[in-house]
């Protein structure tokens, strides 16, 4: 063991626990892209019954090693246990969800077309589509959620139900977890009498470059800052054939108040808002980093009020060092900017701020996302100066609406709001708090640049699926050749389209 | 009319008749944009139904222009009137299918989770999603289809029926015939009280390139070369805010014919492959450029009969004087490689060619697309053989295995062959010929690059309009809030997937 030189540090005190892996070599990491094309057929040849014993397996290995696995991830991430209980047990239902997408098969989107000699306007051949996995595919963890958007997270699952291998390209803030999820996901692998290396792990972020080049990797799910993103998104389409790069990158998440709403509920706004902005010490990629409440006396209110709750809540130590140091420098300078009042902070300290700033003068720096327990307030005189704020506004994952009682109806001040921030964001909140992603069959956690690379596709959610498929027509194909999913007789039971009408298996 | 400087050129002389507009200036390219951008709105307003009345009144508009669009097309392209006759149609079908499927609306992929306070791992909120337009799109013409991919064609239709306008980029090569068909489809917009600008034609190659990179455009759709296309894709993707853009560029489409197909059917495939080929003096995108026949007597009877066949095929007018003399400079480089044999070449003619080279001898320019009238036969010795050639083929839009009677079995050769080739083409014919691509829902014309920038799309087929859409999710909305597709009540009695079961509507 003596040549690891990756460390397994103590994010409550900094210091090196133990060295658990070594840096992956160019050549380690060639070959386990290579290795991953090897065997992605089998990982096609499963079928869809046996990629959802696959994830099921996957789902009770990570539970049955979730004690080690959440000792460690709290030791690197300082998240907390109860935090990282709930993660588990989300990234263990999501690989769960996906076998319930295998299950339903709708996401093959099956298509058959019959022959019609008589077509308009041309005579047509029988046409039968499906999607079929892109092959072997990248996956980089992300520093804020060492499971589920982690080497057992989303991207992992979602690849896995396409029928695609990953190579996981660890965080250097967790390793360790890294290791023992990599190690209970190929344990179940091998369950199921398939390769372990359907799930591949890399360290270093040389050999992340590496990945994102080899010729092998058809894919990449990204979750990360926008200056990483961005670099890596470049090298991805960059290559001779590029590839897609699935990116999510940075977020603001604009959330309105509007005069009603704070007129009804400021007090209860702002306990609410406490709460979700400081949740996880601030790192969340849909923390609300920037309010809009009316200048006027209920959105003073609703200021002091969060001001007052958020003081209440302690802050903790951040995922990493340069984490840290990343916030309290961009905390610094935004409450330095000029017309920036600092309701609450604490400088150089990992505490909760809140800034406040006038719609009429917001310094672009205040429109970027501030990683950790920060909110810009920004006092808005009327609609117009709303509107004129939010267009300044970059894309992001959520856009959040608290309107009042009276304000349900489609000619109210909040449904235009909803209807201009729909255009920023892959998710619409209403009288809600953007943290917390629901995994379900309607999540969207995507949305326009800088938000996520395309705005397209989400890394949340049973469609997360679509990013690691291809679709395929096979025309006049004989009875024999078809792949089962698309044979007539339909013996795998699977919703299709047929001759243009949907049809659902009785 | 002084000013115009765009010129249409009569395709069988070279000569220029008549100039028809003026190359679009950069203030314009920013104009025709953001004006984009400002009629979007009215587009997503107009709802399923209105957007299904626009392009029924575009395809009835360019079939009443149709005489005049199909003389301009042929003058400017030399297609033909029959040819040209049957793209009109078919571009007019394509119109009215996209209106199908606004009817139709499974293509928003409404999906309905309902709030569980019970809900494992975690209380879950509720949850509607569907997908909406992502704002004006840019297309670029393709040269060889003056109108099903170019101002009337697929890209147009599958954006407006997404609910996106679009700014096309004329071709050189038919400027008047884009002028006809934009025109048309400006009077249809007129007709059902949109805004003309719905769609607008910018002329030459600067404006082409400004279009890309202007910040309201949201997505590009494109077909034509490798070398054009990789230029622009680059310039979208190092956007500051970069787009996708859909290329389908170049594919070389193999084909091949197995020891029995050959040996049951040598002549009878060879009078099908000279007809395909050579189709529209060998310009399409699903050419079979690159034919495998076995090192047998039976192969060499396929190529003889092929090049018998071939040879009794005019040449004709190329689409422009540049895609001339990249024919016959390709064709002369092929033809001239060590090792490779001429069956039919008429140095220095736009005539067939018809060339054979050994599946071990195969040299690199041999898999790349030469566009117009030529097929290189590549002959194997056995399974191996043909394998190791098929893995040097780079991706294609599509593939074609003629197998024989005693194929049609999942151990048969004809069996790996088709899963070998799934792996590199959108499309899996069998004993058939890939020219003529169905509109269809099941069509998919697309594939790994080059055939196309990225494969998990489609550029002809209903699923073509979603490359034009992004999801959003709606949280918790308030009923009135909510669009109409994702009202509880169902007001458009649409398809949708609700609490994870896909709901078709009574």
């Amino acid at each position: 063991m003596s040549e690891f030189d990756v460390w397994s540090i103590d994010a409550r005190t900094g210091e090196k626990v133990e060295a658990v892996a070594s840096t992956t070599t160019d050549a380690e990491v060639d070959a386990a892209a290579t290795r991953s094309a090897e065997v992605a057929p089998l990982l096609v040849a499963a079928g869809l019954a046996g990629r959802a014993r696959l994830l099921r397996a996957m789902a009770d290995e990570i539970e049955k090693d979730g004690e080690a696995i959440i000792a460690a991830a709290d030791r690197e991430s300082a998240l907390g246990q109860g935090r990282l209980s709930g993660e588990l047990a989300r990234s263990a239902y999501q690989l769960r969800l996906f076998a319930e997408v295998l299950d339903d098969g709708g996401h093959l989107e099956l298509t058959i077309d019959h022959a019609d000699p008589k077509a308009i306007p041309a005579p047509r051949p029988d046409l039968r589509r499906m999607l079929v996995p892109v092959g072997p595919v990248g996956v980089f963890s992300a520093s804020n959620f060492p499971l589920a958007f982690s080497v057992p997270g989303g991207d992992t699952a979602s690849a896995i139900a396409a029928g695609c291998p990953v190579v996981v390209k660890a965080h250097s803030g967790h390793p360790y977890t890294s290791q023992l999820a990599a190690a209970a996901l190929r344990r179940a692998a091998a369950s199921v009498a398939m390769p372990e290396d359907v799930v591949q792990v890399v360290h270093g972020r040389q050999a992340g470059t590496r990945l994102v080049v080899h010729p092998a990797i058809q894919a990449v799910g990204f979750t990360g800052s926008v200056g990483g993103g961005r670099a890596l998104f470049d090298l991805a389409v960059a290559r001779p054939q590029p590839i897609p790069f699935y990116g999510e990158l940075g977020s603001i998440n604009p959330f309105v108040v509007t005069p009603e709403a704070a007129a009804q509920r400021a007090e209860s706004i702002a306990a609410g808002l406490a709460g979700s902005f400081t949740l996880g010490v601030g790192q969340f990629c849909t923390k609300p980093g920037l309010v809009f409440v009316p200048a006027n006396a209920d959105g003073q209110r609703l200021v002091a009020a969060l001001g007052e709750a958020a003081g209440t809540i302690a802050g903790g130590p951040m995922l990493t060092p340069s984490i840290r140091d990343s916030f309290l420098s961009g905390a610094k300078q935004r409450a330095e900017l000029p017309g920036v009042r600092a309701v609450l902070s604490a400088a150089g300290q990992i505490s909760p701020h809140v800034l406040v700033a006038s719609a009429t003068a917001l310094d672009d720096v205040l429109l970027e996302e501030c990683f950790g327990p920060l909110v810009v307030v920004v006092e808005y005189g009327d609609e117009s100066e709303l509107f004129a704020a939010l267009d300044r506004v970059p894309g992001s994952l959520t856009a959040s609406v608290h309107c009042g009682d009276s304000e349900g109806a489609a000619d109210s001040f909040a449904a235009r709001v909803a209807d201009r921030v729909t255009g920023l964001a892959g998710r619409i909140l209403f009288n809600g708090y953007p943290t917390g992603v629901a995994v379900t069959w309607a999540q969207q956690h995507g949305g326009p640049w800088p938000a996520t690379t395309f705005p397209h596709h989400t890394s949340v959610g049973t469609t997360a699926i679509r990013r690691f498929l291809r679709p395929v027509a096979f025309q006049d194909a004989p009875a024999g050749l078809l792949p089962a999913e698309l044979r007539e007789d339909n013996p795998l039971g699977l919703p299709r389209r047929v001759d243009g009408r949907y049809e659902l298996h009785a």
